[in-house]
């Protein structure tokens, strides 16, 4: 079968880590007889330099017409100035805007091979592996009014933390769909004693449960959660929760893999079903980190792990994504490391090695 | 001196630990030739019982005629349903807001003889000593609209994140009131690639910095943040920001002292200038723990270490403040423990026992 994927490298260390992730893409065509078109295109800084926007329409309309899109990272110094008309995370925005990717998965598991990489201690780290499904396309990201503007006592400012029914509910089965295929468990996390969008989302939340008797609901408040994750963090299963406390809350879990040069994640139109494809853009969660740029430092493991999750969610091909994460396994677990996760006794790798080590056990 | 102080014990472990702190307050009035005139008065899940609101005009009266409230913790199972008309957090909220208490300062302080209490390692909580200043009584716990409605798509919610210039500088003024008498060091926290409010508040920030250029000011987003507290926290000074920024991060910081039961916390309705009087509430950052409520197991260093507070801010009586941060720290380095932060080897007392050491080394 022939897949068509979209390829944004963007901008810093993202070629770096893309090229890695898509010699591995080729290694899983080659072995297991898929073909993969890959067609390049522009995001983020480097689209800005040569289109002055920094999602241009062409890069939009071939996402559209691909059946997944890989990404590596955005963001450039250059443009960091917030009174500048345009930035390269605005790309990355619009691009969840316009291809209506709501529900973001990011997987948090920690290896047994890294489990002293992090700065928890390993007891508290044991059997760590819980799934973060974050809404993406609603909330104090995306809502109406979000300006500022001048009163006769000076500047105010306003961004709408609003949502709708529908947008809780889609995202809400998510979060069910994926804890019924694992442990069973899911957590809501909200702050319901305080907005009221977190009210609504918490009676929409039990209102979904009902078509999921099977799976434990339970509700934890943002702050509370946010002392857990690093508390007892093995206890998650899947934890769902709206935009913004997702930004802050996976962010923080990703510490607890050591490094995030480690975590990958996925952006889904649609509601993942296991054997059926949904349409994804996938992507390391890491940033752009410019000043290892290009010299075969950066981990490419998070963007190589972003495939497996493409070929599990977006092209429905669960054994060959099986067969990336434990290439990826099988190398960590011989000792080969980047820098980010370099420990005493282990081998010491650059980017393209990191790659090929994987790309080889395929 | 005489000065008068609003107790507000409140529910679960409140009135417990609530005891120790007056004990150690009334062994400073000894000690030092002061005189306290403790008014009791009701907020949270008795007050409702009692008078069907959550902060009885009564309440809020009493502490406008005093010099300082003493807060110990509010929040009772029965009312936890979001659908009740009134919750105990409800009396907290309108006290911040009635009584203008717009900055909240929470000391993180790892204790050496707490190191190994935490999830983290102790190499990297070894220094660990910022101040976090979250706003209190803007943003989008309090801004309107704040509503859910109708449509005829289904229900639809909406939280308000507004601030306006006078709000952001106040506050940011007391991070760099803080920082200026501390290591001159002040991270401001927004999420300014995103959010119009966190601009304002980025921009707001650097012109207010002109007026201190002693102090070093860098900003900081609020997922990195979020990570930064648990990868490298001793390198913090101080660190401001907004209502909901610093609801969680100020609690994931919590995590690092081991204990909730170890930390204190200010709200002012000014900026603190040392050796200058400033009205404000003081309570430890823990909840009311109904399961252990009665049973002389919480832990009351959290209330007593807010007592320090309050005569440092609120009464100008930095000896005192500093005799009874001394008598605590004294009693931990003699191994006492109460159950929350029990290790080997150490002493088991509860809470009555760990008030009276303190008080008695006042
Ligand atoms: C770059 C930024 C806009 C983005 C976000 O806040 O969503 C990033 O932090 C992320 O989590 O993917
Ligand atoms: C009880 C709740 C309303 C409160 C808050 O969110 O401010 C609490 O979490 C706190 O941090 O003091």
């Amino acid at each position: 079968m022939k897949y068509r994927i979209t390829v944004l490298p963007g901008d810093g260390i993202g070629p770096d880590v893309m090229a890695e992730g898509v010699k591995v893409l080729q290694a899983v065509g080659r072995k297991f007889g898929h073909s993969f078109k890959l067609e390049y295109e522009l995001i983020g800084a480097v689209a800005i330099d040569k289109t002055e926007s920094a999602l241009p329409e062409e890069t939009l309309a071939m996402c559209k017409r691909s059946d997944a899109v890989m990404l590596a990272a955005v963001g450039d110094p250059r443009y960091d100035d917030p009174k500048l008309p345009v930035h390269p995370e605005d790309g990355l925005l619009a691009l969840r805007k316009g291809l209506g990717l709501f529900a973001n998965l990011r997987p948090v598991r920690v290896f047994d091979e890294l489990v002293n990489a992090s700065t928890l201690k390993p007891e508290v780290l044991q059997g760590t592996d819980f799934v973060f499904v974050r809404e993406l396309t609603g909330g104090v990201y995306f809502a109406k009014p979000k300006k500022e503007w001048v009163t006769s006592r000076g500047r105010k400012a306003t961004d709408s933390m609003t949502y709708s029914e529908q947008e809780i509910e889609r995202i809400i089965r998510v979060g069910f769909e994926l804890a019924r295929a694992r442990k069973k468990r899911l957590v809501s996390v909200d702050k319901a004693n305080v907005l009221k969008s977190s009210r609504l989302w918490r009676q929409v939340a039990v209102e979904v449960s009902r078509d999921y008797p099977d799976v434990a609901l339970s509700h934890v408040l943002v702050d509370a959660c946010a002392m857990q994750l690093i508390r007892t963090p093995a206890m998650f299963d899947v934890i769902v929760t709206e935009n913004l406390f997702g930004d802050i809350l996976s962010d923080e879990a990703a510490q607890l893999a050591g490094s995030m040069g480690m975590l990958p994640s996925a952006s889904l139109s649609g509601i993942p079903v296991a054997g059926k494809r949904t349409f994804g853009l996938y992507e390391p969660i890491h940033g752009s980190a410019p000043t290892i740029a290009g010299k075969d430092i950066a981990n490419p493991i998070a963007t190589i792990l972003s495939v497996a999750m493409m070929l599990r969610h977006s092209l429905a091909l669960d054994s060959e994504a099986a067969a990336v994460e434990q290439a990826a396994e099988s190398v960590l677990k011989h000792g080969y490391r980047t820098d980010d996760i370099m420990a005493p006794e282990s081998t010491r790798v650059g980017t393209r090695q990191m790659g090929d080590l994987i790309a080889a056990r395929i």
